[in-house]
């Protein structure tokens, strides 16, 4: 449908009805003089630029057309802050602390008792178990509906600590710039997040710009009941689906059914996702978003606890995937 | 976007500039003059027509934007034929027969040597873990493209026992319409179907212009591997989802994850996500295919082997859902 609109543009120049023009305005700026403006000018810049070209080119060898233009997105990282602690930690964390005064039990558990207190060390020396119970009590055991108004709440409230500003302040300008550009250019742009896919959506419409279909994650299970006459979903203690790793690809089958052409992400946990996207037939884009900023944002890749960057790092040259120097190729990191 | 639209139209018929309007046929055509043509005028169709109209009228009470305007329709039985067997059943006995020349030990499995001599009685009496095998045989072991090449294949070729005709010819006329009028005003379709993703997504967009993200069915888990340097995904003989009954509104919400506000269905398979849709604040519509035509098609409901609706069909008054009379409703059933 969007192809041909051009044409309709020109026609109306060609036969002089300038007036109309301004009509057009509703339309998508196919063209923007500098979508990219927070982008450096570079050899990072111009591939994310010539391959949305190429594969735009109805001339072009690489032309996609767009119903197979997909690109996915890791979340943490990658589109927002992930430092110090993921959100959806700070989240569940803030949520054992609320909900602690109505459940004296949690006091005997060691590892819900360090989450209450702060203790984040103790709490990450309990183990995966530990952070499972943690987010078992904070994360199911309500319906879809009212976790989903607990996570709005928030969201619009809760501070970054080191930055004082709203998580949702601290979202990649660059990147919402080329979440912007690559949906001009007829590309589908998804989220594809080893975080929570209910934890997500609430918020990634008016952030990003991706409806809540669009957005891929990991899940608890669900239970369809009637409660009080109404139709229900519980959520459940219990993990549905863990997209992360291997589980990238695997939940970007299941859930979008096509193999994207664009990927980008920051972390070991995005490899396979690299590794799935690029390997298709045709123009591909792989890039991993490297933090080397610790003045502007963080500095950190192979050591890290949160987003260690290791294996993905030393397999970019050799397939071809771009690697973002955020501290290089960004004019600037969040939204003014 | 579409909604300004009409503003374009009305402004350039207005300045008087008749042959641009030309060029208007690439947008689509909101008020084509019988959307519904298969479909008989009454009261079944005057009640699709006016939910329609009032969720698109902005100055109505009942208006809903078009990111909310969500549509689910089952498939087997709601979009195509599912008498006498399941489209993906016949599949898998013709992939058990034509595999079974190199898998002699099959032979020694009762439920498998049922299916591959077509002994349908024997095979259903093995019961569901003889289903499960014939399923694992044939829907797993190989990788996604494979798996999709196989069904691309036969869909292409197999033929409805009794119409002698292609299973995606054996579409419903009136449901296609529906599909196409829905999204002209502005709907996003999706299928919800108890039947597996993999098998549909091959052929949706063709059948019924819903493309694979927006499919939604039940699914065998997956493994990503590197196999001969090529990253795949194997399917696994080992259920992930089954999309079925209460399995409908929690793939909806991990799927979708926003509430439809219309369903159509036609068995008991589909009455939660009828619930589920129907339950929300403001307008909805819930409708049930009833196969009321065994000379056109077939004529079934509460004791159908295939299908049964029973308990939805009860259900259906109370809740308001609208019941689809196929002999009487339909003015054709199949495409010509």
């Amino acid at each position: 449908m969007f192809e041909r609109i051009p044409t309709i543009r020109r026609a109306m120049t060609a036969i002089g009805i300038a007036g109309l023009l301004a009509l057009t305005t509703v339309l998508p700026a196919a063209a923007a003089t500098n979508p990219l403006a927070s982008w450096n000018d570079g050899a990072t810049k111009q591939a994310v630029i010539s391959f949305v070209e190429k594969v735009t080119d109805t001339a072009s060898k690489d032309f996609v057309p767009t119903e197979k233009r997909i690109a996915v997105f890791d979340n943490d990282g990658t589109l927002w802050v992930e430092q110090p602690m993921y959100a959806q930690v700070a989240f569940a964390l803030d949520r054992v602390k609320a909900l602690a005064p109505d459940h004296p039990e949690w006091q005997k558990d060691s590892a819900l008792k360090a989450a209450i207190e702060g203790d984040t060390t103790t709490l990450l020396a309990s183990g995966y178990d530990g952070i499972l119970e943690l987010m078992a009590v904070t994360h199911a055991g309500m319906t879809t509906a009212e976790f989903e108004g607990t996570v709005t709440d928030w969201i619009a409230k809760a501070e970054h600590p080191r930055f004082k500003r709203k998580y949702t302040e601290l979202v990649y300008q660059p990147m919402i710039e080329l979440l912007d550009y690559l949906r001009t250019n007829g590309f589908s742009t998804y989220i594809v997040s080893g975080g929570g896919v209910a934890f997500m959506r609430p918020w990634t419409q008016k952030a990003y710009g991706i409806p809540p279909p669009n957005v891929v994650g990991s899940s608890l299970k669900t239970r369809f009941e009637i409660i009080d006459g109404e139709p229900q979903l519980m959520r459940l203690p219990e993990l549905g689906f863990i997209n992360d790793d291997g589980g990238k690809p695997e939940g970007i089958n299941l859930h979008i059914g096509r193999r994207p052409i664009a990927a980008f992400g920051n972390s070991d946990g995005d490899m396979q996702m690299l590794q799935w996207t690029t390997a298709g037939d045709g123009p591909r884009l792989g890039a991993i978003v490297h933090h080397t900023d610790a003045a502007r944002e963080y500095a950190y890749d192979r050591k890290s606890s949160v987003g260690a960057l290791d294996k993905a790092l030393d397999a970019a040259p050799a397939n071809g995937w771009i690697v973002i120097d955020m501290k290089k190729d960004w004019k600037s990191i969040f939204p003014l």
